[in-house]
Parts: structure tokens; C-alpha cells; sequence
């Protein structure tokens, strides 16, 4: 993979001159996918299932917070996947200092089941409970995005992208405005939970479908 | 993987000649992976520990609902992961939109060990709850049914089949009528709790194992 | 991997000669691992974690059972495991009906955590709720045995092994009465619970440790 | 992988020749990074969730044990995926015994998140209490550190390593005294609490964030 341009010997020789610490990204994608696919499963287990006796479908209804949250979260690590997925397809390999900086990622990444817990077990408590609640998730969020920015300075920074890279639409589109932003915008949409907290998770799910949705700017330049 | 029909160097060589944004699949298949093994193994923390001081063999009598359940959902699950590995295997890459479409899918697949857990909980309590406890459970396989079959339409539209897979069994199956029905079945299956919901269980069994067994179509089919 | 024993090239070739169904097992193995993976790390869960307020020495000395279930049925779920990863080295590629055949391998396996929770929240309770704890618990480890033999009937006569499997150490082993009456023996020990618990806790490890130790048979038989 | 320095057509004869039982540790890799994955993010599965009614900011502000010991295992597991993942670059493949002894090693891993929450629940409950939970912690990190070194020696003595590892960074790394000296120093942090909760989360802490670092003397020798 990390050669995947070359045929298979040409790649074997151009391991040996590599020096040592720079090694195939190929378990830290792993790991990283187990984390991902496991903090995105644990959301489920955040949802109340209502206690024998209750009324079933009333229980269903009043629990809309936790689906919103649910498919909120969902969505969000679903699309943080996504970019680091689209970011690796750039990367040639990791070292030690850079699995650092993706483990230094994923403890907010796995962290983020606990915060949608949070505001959605909190929903219906009024501005004193929900808003707290909420800039737990916006910072997580903001944490998150921050994180991110770091890894990508990382690896550009200690020559782990490939030569075309600095074209690739992945990199392009990591360097639009919105990107920079994010963490901003996390904390800003955290915020609006002041007014309503349903104009918080608004901002969350549609930051999540606008990184999610292909790059518009990228759609005329697949490469000639 | 994704030219696993050229030797090395030819595999290679046309990969350079993709387009940017059609990239190796293998990532998306080990996060799907991830999820379904998740999603599976979830579903034995819903079923209820009898508690101490409880009778152990009664509890465990009486707890047959969550038990099929148990089965039931495992095997749904399993299913939908066969599927999943079936139709990758005439899928040649992936592109940012279609990760879009299999995160979606997986939503609903994640969200399985909930009504599975509802439905168990409230087995013994009359119409009123089973019902739609057991259309949470339908429309959530239904959606899963949806989503499968958007997926393989965004991948066939978008280009990403291999040449040959007009032809072969993984295709030819999706095509089938009951593979059309699906979604509708479950709602119905779901409905059939209104007069017992032992029925939807049968129903959604044997869904699972008619989607599990071989097709028998395509028996006769082998290539030549 | 299904063909790691002739170059790439000759590889693809064969594969393109093989009939429509016999596919890589990579998916599975990754499949597979994943609910391995997953199953072993969720029986930390169900360890009682001491009240507030309640003293922490004794607590954790009086929760003996459960630290011992634990390390039986990790070692357990671990010996499966690999079991599992050796008997594939002698697979070829599999089926869609052996994926089914792995799905119902699997479902015992991600359910062990289900009895040995039971086990440990009952243990002091006396004969009348140990008894059947221990018994399902057995249960469970005699339908894994169960389903490990179909496995490997399956694959030996659909012609999924390799061709110096039968020579192999993996096929040997499998083949010894130990592994044939292995079932039965999970049965009888839990039924020996009607002694004590802890008769039936170590015929358990002193299984799981059995399967992991080296065949000795194997020993002077390493391929000249 | 295991023969990544060779062009894979000699790879292939290579693997011919080489006894039976050293398989690819590619499964091995697979499994243990499920582990790995799984133990890390259910740790967010402990951090408990404040109560509906009680105080949101308050309760938040009153967990930060809960988020210290979330923060200190997090990195801890981290730390020791990496550490595995570095030594599996200079382990050329596996046996039966070897796979073996990386159970015994995942075993008191995947166990981690069980003392990470006793300490965090009983944090604030005195002396009594904290000392035997961190002693717990302790004990358990000593366990890994001694498995840690129990696998290495098990790899170098039968011969599993690739020619070129004494040279390099990895096993350097894993000579230096403070390697040698991990269980004591855990066991040590953990009896610090005897003064303070704190002091033994710094020592912790300290340690992993120590292994994570690059090696200082490993910087001035990559391969010339």
C-alpha cells in the first residue's frame, strides 16, 4: 500500500533505503478503523431502552433527542473516518512520533459516545443543564477538529506525503476556510444552545453532511 | 485486492491511470467490517443478567424471548454481512460519495442491538407494547433493506462494478424479486405482531436464513 | 493469501480459473477476528465494579469468582481464536455457504460473555443456582466444539483445503479424541458443579490451556 | 508482510521452505489491534453519566477523576499498541506458542478499563479505599509490563526475529533500564497514593507519555 505505485519488487528495494523509522501506515489504518467502528457502534448503547411497564411507544417518541444525537454522532464519526480514510490515501507511511499524534486524535474521537449521552439524557432540563451539556459536545467536537489540523501540519511538515500530494484533492480541500474554522464553529454552534438546543445540533449535523458531501471545487479537477 | 485479476505490475500501472477520487476499498471494507463484528457482538449485553437471589433456571426459562431475539438479529446481522462481502467482491474501488452511502447503511446496522433490545424487554406485555416495539424492529430492518439497495444502485450508476459483474451470482441475487420486496416484508412481518409476535419473529428468520442459504438459481450457473 | 504459494502472477491466473464462488477468505478472517476481538474484550464488562461507599479490599477479594471466570473464558475465546487462525492457514478461500457455516460458529462465541457473567453473579448462591449457570455456561463451550467439527467437515468435503493440509499439524490435532469428545466433555464438566463450582472452572482451563499448549504428537513431525 | 524484503516470487519459496508451525502474523496483528481498539474505547464506558435532575456543570466538574483516569488509560493503552506495533516490525512471523503468549499479554490489556473505573469511582472516598484500587491499576500495568517483556524474550529466543532487529530502534528501545525496571516502577506509582490519589496518575501518566516519546538515543543513529 504504501508503494502501491510500483510493482511489488521496485517497492521491496525502496523499503531497505527508507530509513528505519518510517513504516507502513498499514496497522495505525487498522487500529484507527477499530476505533472508529467501535466508538460509532457504542452510540447505541447511550439509548435508554425503556423499562417494563412503560409505555412503549410513548417511551419511543419522547426519546427523540437520543435518535437526533444518535444520527448527529453517527454522522460526525462517520465523516471524521471519512477525511482521515481520504488523508491516508496520501500519507507513504507513519513513524513513531506521528502513531503519537493519531492516538492523541482518537481519545477525543472515542470519548465522544460519553458528551451524547450527555445532552441527550439532559434534553428537556432547561438552559441550566442543556448548555453545559452541549459545549461538552461542541468542545469535544472543536477538540477533535484541532486535532486533526495537528496531525495534517504533522505530516507535511516531517515529509510523510507522497510527491502529488500537495494536488490531491484530499489535501485541497483540508486547506478550504470551513476547515480552519471548524473548531470555531463547533464551539459557536455549542453556544447556540443559549437559544435552543436543537439550533446546536442543526450546526453539528450539517457541519457533518457538508464534510461528508464531495468537494464542489474538486469536482473539475480529476486529473487529465 | 481491487486488480486482483493482472499481475502485480499491470495492477499497478492502471491504478495510476484512475481517476483521483477512485481509491482501493479496502479500508471501507475493514470498517465495515469493524462495525458489523461490533454491531453483532453488542446485541449479549442487552440480554438481562438474572439478578442475585433471582431462581437462575426460571430467569433463564423466561428470558427465551431475548434469547431468540438474540438469534434472530445475529443472524440478520450476519446476513447483511455476507451480502456486504458478496457484492464487494464485484466492486472495484470506492469514491467519496459511495463512503457516503456505506456509512449511511451502516447506521441503521448499528442501531440493531436497540429494537432488539426493546422488542425482548416488553414480549410479555400485551399488544399495546409489542407492536411497536416490533415495528421499530421492522422499519429498522427496512431502512437496512433501503439503504443495501441504494448502495448497489449508486455503485452500479457511478461505474464502480467490475466488467464482469453483470454476470455473476452476487448480481443476479440482488436482482430478485424478494430482494426487491424486502423492505415492505419486514413492515408486514412487523405488522404480524398484532397477532402474535412469535409470527414476526418467524418472518424475520426466515428472511435471515433465505438470504443466508446458497441461491439455487444460480446452482446451474457456475462459469463455464 | 489464498494462493501465497506460486507468484502473483501465476496467482491471478488461477483465481481467474477457480468457479465464481470460491473467494478470498480475507474478509472472514477479518470478520472473525473482529467478533473474537470483540467478545474477549467485553467480558471486562461484566465484572461488578465496587459500590461507592463499599470497602474496595473486600470487595475485590469476595469478587474472586468473576476475576476467575474472566481469565477462563479469555483463555477460552483465546484458544479459539487460534484454533480459528490455524485451521485457515490450510484454507483455500471460502464459500457463501461456509461464511454461513462461520456465522453460526460465531454466535456461541460472541454469546460466552452472556454465561460467564451468569456464573459469576451466582457463584455463591448454592447448588440450586450454580448448577444451571454452570450448565449453560457448559453449554455454550459444547455448542462452540460442536460447530468448530462442522466447520471442518464442511470445508473437507467442499474441497476448501489446500492440498498438504492433510499432512498438516492444524488437520493432525483436529483430529485427536480429545477434540472428537470435547462437547461431551464440557457437558460433564459443568455437571460436575454438583460437587463444586470450582470442579467445573477447572476442567474449563485446564481445557482452554490443553488446546493452547503445542501438540506433542506434532512435535517430531515438523515438515524435512 | 513477512517477507517484505523479497520480491514476492521468492517470498513464495521462501515460505515453502520454512517449517510449519511460523505462520504470518498478519491474524495475529489483526486480533491484537481489535484488542487494542476495543479495550481504549470502551473506557468511555465507565465515565458515569450524570443523572437526570442532578447538576449538569457541577457534575461534570466533580468527575474530573473519571476523565484524569479516562486521559491517563487512554494514553497508557496507546502507548502500549504502539509499543507492540513497533516490535511486530522486526518479528518475521508467529507460532503456535507465540500466539500464546500474546494472549497472556492481551489479557491483563483488555481488563484495563475494570480498575480504571474502581479508581475513578472511589477517588474521593479516602485512603482506605483509594490505595487498594490503585494498587489494583498498578498491578495490572505491572502485569502488561511483565507479559511486554516475557513476549520479547519468547520472540528472541525461538528465533522469530528478522535478521537485521538487534540493530534496531525497537529493541534498543525495549534494553533501556527504565524498560527493565516498568513493573517495579507501576507497583512503586501505585503505593504513592498512600500520599496522594494524584501522585500515582502523574507516575502514570509520566510513563506513558515516556514511551510514547522517541527515543533521544535513538535519534542519531537511523540506518546510514
Amino acid at each position: 500500500m504504501p508503494c502501491h505505485l510500483s510493482p511489488p519488487y521496485r517497492c521491496a528495494m525502496e523499503s531497505r533505503e527508507q530509513p528505519e523509522d518510517v513504516v507502513s501506515s498499514a496497522r495505525l489504518e487498522t487500529f484507527a478503523d477499530g476505533v472508529f467502528a467501535i466508538a460509532i457502534t457504542l452510540l447505541v448503547l447511550e439509548i435508554r431502552i425503556p423499562d417494563p411497564g412503560e409505555n412503549v411507544s410513548r417511551a419511543l417518541v419522547d426519546l427523540w433527542p437520543s435518535f437526533l444525537a444518535y444520527v448527529t454522532s453517527f454522522l460526525t464519526i462517520g465523516t471524521i473516518w471519512t477525511d482521515h480514510h481520504r488523508l491516508f490515501t496520501v500519507i507513504r507511511g507513519t513513524t513513531h512520533g506521528f502513531l503519537f499524534v493519531n492516538i492523541l486524535l482518537l481519545m477525543p474521537i472515542a470519548f465522544l459516545p460519553y458528551p451524547t449521552a450527555v445532552v441527550a439524557r439532559h434534553w428537556f432540563e432547561g438552559k441550566d443543564q442543556v448548555v453545559p451539556a452541549m459545549l461538552l459536545y461542541g468542545g469535544t467536537m472543536a477538540l477533535v477538529a484541532i486535532m486533526f489540523r495537528v496531525m495534517w501540519l504533522y505530516a507535511s511538515s516531517r515529509g510523510l506525503l507522497v510527491a502529488e500530494a500537495a494536488s490531491s484533492r484530499a489535501v485541497r480541500r483540508r486547506g478550504e476556510l470551513i476547515y480552519r474554522l471548524a473548531p470555531l464553529i463547533y464551539v459557536l454552534g455549542a453556544a447556540a444552545s443559549v437559544i435552543d438546543p436543537i439550533l446546536s445540533l442543526i450546526v453539528f449535523l450539517g457541519l457533518a453532511v457538508y464534510w461528508l458531501s464531495p468537494s464542489r471545487r474538486g469536482a473539475n479537477s480529476s486529473r487529465p
